[in-house]
């Protein structure tokens, strides 16, 4: 199949100028209508329907493995910059493990509520099925997501900058409604969360949370949730840093004081600039970031294109994103995707007409409590430089002139 | 894992009793928390991370075969009866193909715009996705759904009944920029759309219907639409009957007249009791069905369920679902899962109390035109009993004594 030929400017084309292409171009004419260079397609039949369908073999985008000595314990990070509209696709969900992907059998599997209830409760998974449920747009996004921000040297692309972030749809019961059934007995004000998986991780999680937005979920962009999700159960927590998430849960107990487990005290806390250390820095602040183009795509000729990215917040709905396309100087206001979600990816776009000269973009959220997504500045002046976990800051991408994107 | 000792009514459950559990009860009460029979898990490290992840082993869900004698020309069904939300995973999406699935290589696909333009296009993948986006939530529904409900033998459970219907999140350019850019002439009325399959499939779509809502589509639920979806492209004509969800789309016609092809001919339209044909009536009317309990599944035991469903109308929005649990003599109204999106999938959900009697269930879908989800009687009264396609009878699932569920 042969590109069509170059369009020379014909005399009427006002539409055709209102996307910009007096500046390059995007689209290919066909000059000769009657005799159209048209995809003729394959000559024979195509394969049949199958039970469970894959994706194209042309297709090959997938999760950046970043393996630890035991790769049981390391992470992977979601394509971003292949990504379309809000959910991500359960293949490409980011990951981080810290004893591997049990493989747990769902007819054996129970989750246990006890400690400061009226009535301890054990379910199987047919019992929570049978509960009220329900389905909610959320992202998760680990805590050290974009911790090489801090420093000089920025990853390469999106994938890797930003990749530790992804959105899916949720199902499953209301742990307010599990805590109902169970009886909290007036003192209890934290929930300990526990896992299956061998290591048993666990997480303390406010009871003021408990009570309102947890999700004991089953269910996964409309299946049941991936095993590197946390099959069959997971804590879906919504806002709130990754890992308080908890995966395999197969433990609630009701208590009046944190656990002070490894990953709230050593871990996923914020060492601040007089060398104390800020814990239980629950809510992943507003952030966004540009998914095209960005780092290592490449423009292919001046003219039209759009800018697209992600924009979230833990503490609620995206009200506002801004994109500069001249490194921050001016500032413009992008269309947000309907129906925005709370504590979900929001989608923004914006058209742009790229003149070939090198530039940088930015692009800047804004959350309805009104905080507004900081320069990396600002937030090291707040949190001093020895800092790893929660950076929400501002990330740039230059297009230089012969339209590849950098990181910087 | 042994299951948990049945639980004795301890004194105090006003909460437990909430959920109706008097009546039999779902939950199982562990009576010694200090030595709980819970999840032990796996006592060894789990797999490590993946670039691209695959559902549970113990996941076997799947699309329902419906094989011709030419198997490319069959189609399959979404299991329904085990879907979560409004989403459906692209792997079960339903399948109708005329010629089978192409292989397409994205490089090599073209998608030609002409006829009465003022300017004939060409566009290859990449020059698509340069140009302005949307990401929208519509279902897709075969006119042929539910075609076996209009006589007295009916399919066994909702897969078969129903299963020709999904939702997805599609993500593409609107047509109306399309034909904004080739400048459509002052006569032209139609657009015929025409797949790259071997049978070359095509479709007249009136330009009204175009230059409106239908999305020139390449990405299905985060990712690149599937090959059993029209991958690389697909015109998605949201609302209106699935055959005109034109896949693997690479010719766009401007005309003054329908193709007259034989899927708007001999196929897809309605023969009506005096032996006439209805012809190009495009959108899918207001439906919905309960998913659960329904055919084939089984009610463990009395007490508590949450019934649940989805519904969806081609001219709008849900405004409403009731759901009857004694044949049709009382309605309830269902609650419906927010947000709700134009011309996609609504989740519904009734709290019920299953007695152990016999009894019949119902669900019977108001979009926001007023339209009501008409009896199988209604439709049978106007359109006769010769009729094929465009059925959306209300359904009715009738519980057994023993907690088995057939369709009735």
């Amino acid at each position: 199949m042969k590109s069509p030929p170059k369009p020379d400017p014909p005399a009427s084309r006002r539409a055709f100028l209102k996307l910009g292409a007096a500046a390059g171009g995007i689209l290919s004419a066909c000059q000769d209508a009657s005799g159209p260079p048209v995809s003729t397609g394959p000559s024979r039949l195509g394969k049949p329907p199958s039970e469970y369908g894959e994706r194209s073999p042309f297709e090959t985008s997938a999760r950046h493995m970043r393996l630890s000595k035991n790769p049981e314990t390391g992470s992977t990070r979601t394509p971003l910059q292949d990504s379309y509209g809000i959910i991500t696709p359960s293949s490409v969900h980011f990951e981080r493990h810290h004893a591997g992907v049990p493989k747990i059998n769902p007819a054996e599997h129970r989750l246990m509520m006890h400690g400061m209830v009226e009535r301890p409760l054990i379910f199987t998974m047919e019992e929570l099925r049978r509960l009220p449920s329900v389905t909610r747009v959320h992202f998760i996004e680990c805590a050290g997501n974009s911790r090489d921000e801090w420093g000089a040297k920025k990853a390469p692309n999106v994938q890797r900058s930003h990749g530790m972030a992804s959105c899916s749809e949720w199902t499953g019961v209301l742990l307010s409604v599990l805590l109902e059934e169970a009886g909290v007995k007036p003192d209890a004000s934290w929930v300990i969360a526990e896992g299956a998986d061998v290591c048993k991780m666990a997480r303390s999680v406010p009871l003021e949370k408990c009570t309102g937005d947890v999700i004991v979920a089953y269910g996964q962009n409309g299946e049941a949730i991936r095993p590197e999700q946390g099959y069959p159960l997971r804590l879906v927590t919504p806002g709130w840093e990754g890992n308080i998430n908890v995966k395999w849960l197969r433990r609630l107990e009701v208590t009046s004081q944190p656990l002070m487990a490894r990953d709230e005290t050593s871990k996923y806390t914020d060492l601040m600039a007089d060398g104390k250390a800020r814990q239980f820095s629950f809510p992943m602040e507003a952030k966004s970031v540009i998914t095209f183009p960005s780092g290592e795509q490449k423009l292919d000729s001046t003219g039209f294109y759009e800018i697209s990215g992600l924009a979230w917040s833990g503490r609620g709905t995206i009200e506002r994103v801004e994109v500069s396309v001249d490194g921050g100087d001016n500032w413009r206001d992008a269309e947000l995707q309907e129906p925005r979600h709370r504590a979900a990816f929001t989608r923004f776009r914006l058209s742009w007409n790229w003149t070939g000269e090198e530039t940088t973009i930015l692009s800047r959220a804004t959350d309805d409590t009104g905080y507004v997504q900081p320069r990396m500045e600002e937030i090291i002046a707040v949190r001093g430089s020895h800092s790893d976990y929660h950076n929400n800051g501002i990330a740039a991408w230059k297009i230089q002139s012969d339209g590849s994107v950098t990181h910087v």
